[in-house]
């Protein structure tokens, strides 16, 4: 990281996040880290105002959390363990003092909840969006990171948690619904996904994972992505996958599928993965089956068991 | 990185930098690299659109050789060797063709001279400007990472070579000035900086560099902090900092002090360091001496063995 003192945020930077013994951190060229054997996991992510988030909708501290949360579940989805992050920003004039001190605030909230110190990074000026882009360094055992080309025929497809949510969340926000207590649960879920780093690990110790992916597009695109670097096709039961109370209760109200947000709606960050179907009895969390690998490709979307028309349209961004 | 395919870009990237054996990049949730022993060195740089670079001024392939080579040149200062990069690019509409397939073929052109792949990164669109992200991993034998930190009294100060060229470049590409030999020249410094990594790495291993970093800021600010993080001061002598006959001419005619350009306009990403005087003639490579790190704070600037009332107003952004 540069020192040129933009804004003061460095020196607040530095003040969140002392450098730990045995790193180099915010002062020299380059930060440094002594690696072991292991393999180095390396993720980014970058998000623009105006097409990842409006600053009218999001507090500054929400988009601060969710900059590294999304960071830090790529880390999980492969089984790591994180090991440093790195913070660019590019501010207009009128975000370089309350917007950015609390986007810190947010950004350093779970950067401290999982341990994870912020060693570098750049800060500068922009003539009128705010840019944020975030780099995670994580480790894993050496030729153990779980990808997401070993799904095989047979495998059950787990998921570790509600899907839709987080989509619920979004619609309710830019829909500037009243917020009753469904409405605070699914905005909280979209605004502070929590990355699955411990279920991550857990996971990847059983050694019986066979594909891992954090499911950021919904499961119909991220499933696809497994399908096709495993060269295998899935039938996915609807009746099976979880289903928050919340957004049942949030879809019914307004006429909406819970099954169209469930597949389709993104940013849940829970993790997605295929394993013999025995692994839910072998992991401390719940494990929720949602269907299984099977020859050829593509998914089959099934409903009580029997093939429906159902048809996800994919993510789309705001 | 993720796949979702934005402008046919992603697939782009992976037709110039396919992924070498035994690691994992583009196309899973993070890019993996085996580690050794070794520090893991990291850097992380953001340019913005009318902030770093103007659309009108720099051609696309420059902005793409520079945004790497800046990153680059913060490994060779640190005596590392680059690992791998990571490119994150947000778009807006305008940009999505032409300017970023050109974009991408300088920041390849680099990358192959150097040898080093592109493991991920994020494409995303943009409402109006265009944000680049770039980090460079690279490695260094376990604690020999040069930092800025080892300067000591009597060591003499070194830089690599010609300073202020790319600040004439600059000030020639905004002033509109005719395309003369020596602007063809200052400018092709200004836009295609060239890391000193060779240089780098050979001044790690002759074990006698006390301190080091590259110049981005101009020797006047560059150097202030080495002397700050070593707790020493300095003498530079004007008459041995190292002008090329091009910029000594471009400044004669127009009247401009060349010794702000090579003390303040920065830019060069030539390395500076301190070392006992003697380096000099351990190294394949010309090194300039242009001073020495005394006792106390701060930088006397001498000409001719005088003190001057030069006073060098330090780097500002366009």
């Amino acid at each position: 990281m540069k020192q040129r003192g933009e804004f003061g945020l460095i020196e607040l930077i530095k003040e969140h996040f002392p450098t730990p013994e045995g790193m180099v951190g915010i002062g020299d060229d380059c930060a440094t880290v002594p690696t072991s054997g292991d393999d180095l996991l390396t993720t980014t992510d970058m998000l623009i105002e105006g097409v990842h988030f409006v600053r009218s909708k999001s507090s500054p501290e929400d988009v601060g959390w969710k900059s590294a949360a999304v960071n830090l579940s790529d880390i999980a989805a492969m089984g790591g363990t994180p090991v440093a992050t790195f913070l660019s920003i590019a501010l207009p004039r009128d975000a370089q003092g309350e917007w950015v001190e609390r986007f810190v605030e947010g950004y350093a909230a779970i950067s401290h909840l999982f341990g994870v110190p912020l060693l570098g990074g750049d800060t500068t000026s922009s003539l009128r969006d705010i840019a944020i882009n975030v780099t995670v360094e994580g480790r894993c055992e050496r030729g153990r990171a779980i990808s997401r080309r070993g799904a095989q025929v047979g495998h059950t497809i787990f998921v570790t948690g509600a899907l839709g949510d987080s989509g619920g969340g979004l619609k309710a926000l830019l829909d500037g619904d009243e917020r009753t207590p469904e409405v605070e649960y699914l905005t909280a879920k979209h605004m502070r996904p929590m990355p699955r780093l411990a279920e991550g690990r857990e996971l990847l110790t059983t050694g019986m994972v066979g594909a891992m992916m954090d499911i950021s597009d919904g499961i119909a695109s991220d499933l696809g992505h497994i399908l096709r670097a495993s060269g295998v096709g899935a039938v996915v039961e609807l009746s099976s996958l979880p289903i928050s109370e919340q957004l049942a209760t949030f879809c019914g109200a307004r006429g909406l599928n819970k099954f169209e947000f469930a597949t389709s709606a993104g940013e849940d960050y829970e993790l997605l993965l295929t394993a013999p179907a025995e692994l839910a009895t072998q992991v401390s969390f719940p494990l929720y089956p949602i269907g299984t690998i099977v020859e050829g490709e593509g998914i089959e979307w099934q409903l009580d068991g029997e093939q429906t028309e159902f048809n996800p349209q994919g993510y789309t961004h705001f």
